[in-house]
């Protein structure tokens, strides 16, 4: 036997037992006299002594051992001198009476510790020995605790875990598809699932009632960002349903999965409508870790003869602004650079008002020429100003002032630490319009996909007003980030048929792109919705990683390559050749 | 609300309760002024009554109702008079007073029922139908349900979900990968994953110490039997072990499986050396839901003239047979069949000698001319014959005999019912071969795969008589059926160089092969080995499935198409533009 006890588990109370254990050599020190070593495994450290009195050749070897030797120990438990009360194993130590090295280990490329001095490129060709730092293991550790939450709530509501295949029809629609040629069938290609919408659509078809996977998903997208070719979501749908039941039963889900995990009781999910979201907070995946709502100023300001201001109102546009509470006192510099963030090219306001309500009780403004001091205290009263507030006001078209503001929000709130690192923000944003209207060439498009189920309310603007109409569309937001997206499909064929001719789609368009999954609604489609979860952000959220690569055991790097495995490469040509496919130019 | 209830939970003790429910008309009919329709959903089925006394308009609003409609009713829960015992809803029916149509359905291409009047290839093109019968339903649940199982079992032992990646690199050994070309780099590609083997046991040179994962493989190979180009693992790893801590844990979790889904206590699990499985059963899979050993009579034979036996074993051969209890009376052609089955060109035999102990106590022979009474009661004995055996025996070399009569004896099993089936036979096959030796070429190569440690004991072998060198790797055989295969890996560089030159593998091939894992293997590597779990097979087993298209929700064709969804297919010549590839001869 290797062990009979990992190294996490020996406590005081086991005092005076023999045991046995393995595990790797975190690091060892020579001490008069004494030699310790730090054992590690997946579950702890335990502290190991070598006496140099009573054994002098076994302290010696101990001596010899490296970094991330593998070694197997028989010894006495003893209770220590100075103990670490900071671990559960740190009250106690083997007295160690037999040494066997199980495999040595070359010098790790970089420290095997949470504060390691290697680079991530260098971490990722080891990602074997990246594994080993608590940080990540911790991580990995997590996701499984995760994913067994999430489908003991879900198995507990009847949900079945269905598998769906990976090697699927490619659809021209969304985002790029990574091909998979046939051998068998030369010239034609499977593709692997960006998600399983339609298959678990035809599950609902097909009486299944209520489905989850946790499923593998792929997008051949250009790695922008956080983002993998291959993620993980957890898939659901179910049948007879209506939007309350998602409210209820994923609300729920996300509530257990922070009890099971963090030991965190999250409160009931709050609601907030895409409209509002929009408005207050210049985003639909808001952060509600503090507030500082945006507020409308086009029907609160006083009359002057501030052109910025009354070109915006009279243009259609927007005056708004945010009470950044107690920087009043910001350097012109600090300032400054509050300016230059909203005037960046994707936010493209060309500048900021700001108002100050300084300590000594005056309030002053950057259009003191345009507005007196009781004006400004007037604007003020609308963002409820207390001595020690900065007021930011910016002037635009409705739909840049909300995002510039939205943006800047977050960032005085990252500046001023307004978000409670313990805090967690957990919402539903809700009433999402079905259909956009791209701003350039005015077509109507859909906001979510094609199959998502109109507000009953709002049908009668289907004609005269298509973007009033709203959504049976839901986000789940954590923390300013969307981590579920869903909606109510439609299983009627008339209310199809309608959201396809506001689309423009000639019959030709609908049987290519949806044949085969129209075709099933004509054997009885029960009604039914549902919604996937980004299992990666979640995690990382969750664990306070950095990026999706921090919970996921071996990513890839930006560029899609995997560095410890060296893939993607060149293949022999004989098995091209068995595809029947040729690399242009070469090969 | 769509329902207060599903259509399989309604029973006696809710008598008078008002209630909705929803699902699929499954049949109507009229009977004396009452119309009766069976309204299903995935948990049961639930009568309907509409009285037409009561409610002309409805009634005839029923009688209307197609088979699939998708409905919604209300009415009270009442006694039949006339009660079904078999299934759980089966003393009530509902007094219907309201029907809403949710969705018609056309009339179903083929019988939504388990005796069905579809063609397979019809039922795979409707798939989202066939999934409403019963029987196919069923066995979905089945497999969620063992899924469930596994995932309790491994969780509560400390192994860890640690999923792995989709999109690895391509590697000439075993079987033909499916490949997937990179668009960021053009000339190269992924692989998809045959299994995460050399993934998981990086992950315990990563210090996971305990892993698993119900995963998804791929492999490209030709249809030949029931075989899909995709298929599911339960994937397991499992560090500091030794091979009997893999029958503890993985014959436990069976016995887990088969409480937990058929409650059915399996016994532990009893194991048969490799050598032994060979010589008494003819294969390394045995049913041993019935007993028919193979009888070696080498030494066993009375000496005669009987040149095919002589030659047999003059030549190192072997003469062996079996016993078909109660088969005397087998006619002519039935025995002629039996010798055309051994003679079929997988198998070789040029014919079968008989020995029949017939009812009236007269022993005969198709060696009479060479045995007599006595000599065929003295070969009777070997096989321990009784009044209204057959003896069956066959003379060629080792291995051709051994097979023939493995195959002899399950043919023979089925024909006469043999096999209880109510019965499992669960065992472990064990001390497989670490080497074999190529029939043709006499080369040697790794019999399962050059990481599988050889057994301890058998070292002194390695240089002198490698095919000698037990291995430990181990099969789970679950009625003749290899339902798990794995080992014990090496860990230790020596033995892995050994293993190497064995195998004859130049350093320039050990490094292109599996480079990246030797590198891993230099920084500590723990002890380590698993097994992989044929999920489709075992889910086949259980559920009395007779392909493993029937436990999969969307299974591909033995040519590889999905006929539902119509993949694989042509793409867009942009699609392969972009990632830089042709088809050869053509788009």
């Amino acid at each position: 036997m290797y062990r009979t006890h990992t190294c996490g588990e020996l406590n005081i109370s086991k005092v005076g037992e023999q045991v046995t254990l393995s595990g790797w050599v975190q690091k060892t020190r020579a001490l008069g006299g004494m030699t310790f070593v730090d054992l590690r495994d997946r579950y702890g450290i335990t502290q190991l002594v070598f006496n140099n009195d009573t054994d002098v050749a076994l302290c010696d070897r101990a001596n010899k051992l490296g970094r991330e030797f593998v070694i197997q120990i028989k010894g006495k438990v003893i209770e220590r001198t100075s103990k670490n009360l900071n671990i559960p194993t740190g009250e106690i130590e083997i007295d160690v009476k037999e040494l066997n090295i199980i495999s040595e280990s070359e010098t790790p490329p970089f420290l095997i510790e949470n504060a390691t001095d290697g680079s991530e490129e260098l971490r990722l060709k080891y990602r074997y020995l990246d594994i080993r730092r608590p940080e990540l293991k911790d991580r990995l550790i997590m996701r499984a605790k995760f994913n067994a939450a999430v489908r003991e709530y879900l198995d507990a509501r009847d949900f079945l875990e269905i598998e769906t295949p990976n090697l699927i029809k490619s659809t021209p629609e969304g985002a790029r598809d990574f091909l998979v040629p046939s051998r068998l069938m030369h010239g034609s290609f499977y593709a692997l699932p960006q998600s399983p919408q339609i298959l678990k659509q035809l599950l609902m078809v097909a009486g299944m009632d209520r489905y989850y996977q946790i499923v593998r998903c792929f997008r051949d997208e250009d790695f922008r960002g956080d983002r993998q070719p291959e993620f993980t979501q957890v898939d659901c749908e179910m049948s007879f349903m209506h939007q309350e039941d998602i409210f209820e039963v994923f609300g729920g889900m996300m509530q257990h999965v922070f009890k099971k995990i963090k030991n965190y009781d999250l409160p009931e999910l709050p609601r907030i409508k895409y409209d509002d979201a929009i408005k207050y907070y210049g985003s639909d995946k808001p952060d509600l870790r503090f507030d500082c709502k945006i507020v409308d100023l086009n029907t609160v300001l006083p009359k002057s003869e501030f052109g910025v201001f009354n070109n915006a109102i009279e243009s259609g546009g927007l005056v708004a602004g945010i009470n950044a509470t107690g920087c009043a006192a910001y350097s012109r510099k600090q300032f400054d650079e509050l300016v230059e963030f909203v005037k960046a090219s994707h936010r493209g306001l060309s500048g900021l008002v700001n108002i100050r309500f300084n300590e000594d009780g005056t309030v002053k403004s950057s259009v003191d020429k345009f507005f007196n001091e009781e004006q400004l205290r007037e604007i003020g009263k609308a963002f409820n100003a207390q001595k020690g507030d900065l007021l930011l006001i910016a002037a635009d078209k409705t739909s840049k002032v909300r995002k510039s503001l939205g943006d800047l929000r977050l960032e005085l709130g990252k500046k001023n630490n307004w978000m409670d690192p313990n805090a967690w923000s957990v919402i539903w944003v809700v009433d999402f319009p079905l259909f956009e209207k791209d701003e350039e060439s005015g077509e109507i498009t859909f906001a979510h996909h094609p199959f998502c189920s109109p507000h009953p309310d709002d049908m009668q603007y289907f004609d005269t007003d298509p973007t009033r109409v709203r959504a049976q569309t839901y986000d789940m937001v954590m923390n300013g980030n969307e981590i579920l997206s869903g909606s109510v499909r439609i299983h009627q064929r008339d209310i199809q048929e309608k959201v396809f001719n506001n689309l423009g789609l000639t019959p030709e368009d609908r049987e290519k792109k949806f044949g085969f999954m129209l075709n099933a609604f004509r054997f009885g489609a029960p009604p039914h919705g549902g919604c996937a979860f980004g299992v990666d952000r979640v995690i990382m959220l969750l664990s306070g990683g950095e990026t999706i690569r921090d919970v996921i055991a071996f990513p890839k790097t930006a560029g899609g390559r995997d560095l410890m495995m060296d893939a993607p490469t060149i293949v022999d040509k004989k098995q091209l050749d068995e595809l029947g496919i040729a690399v242009k130019g070469g090969l």
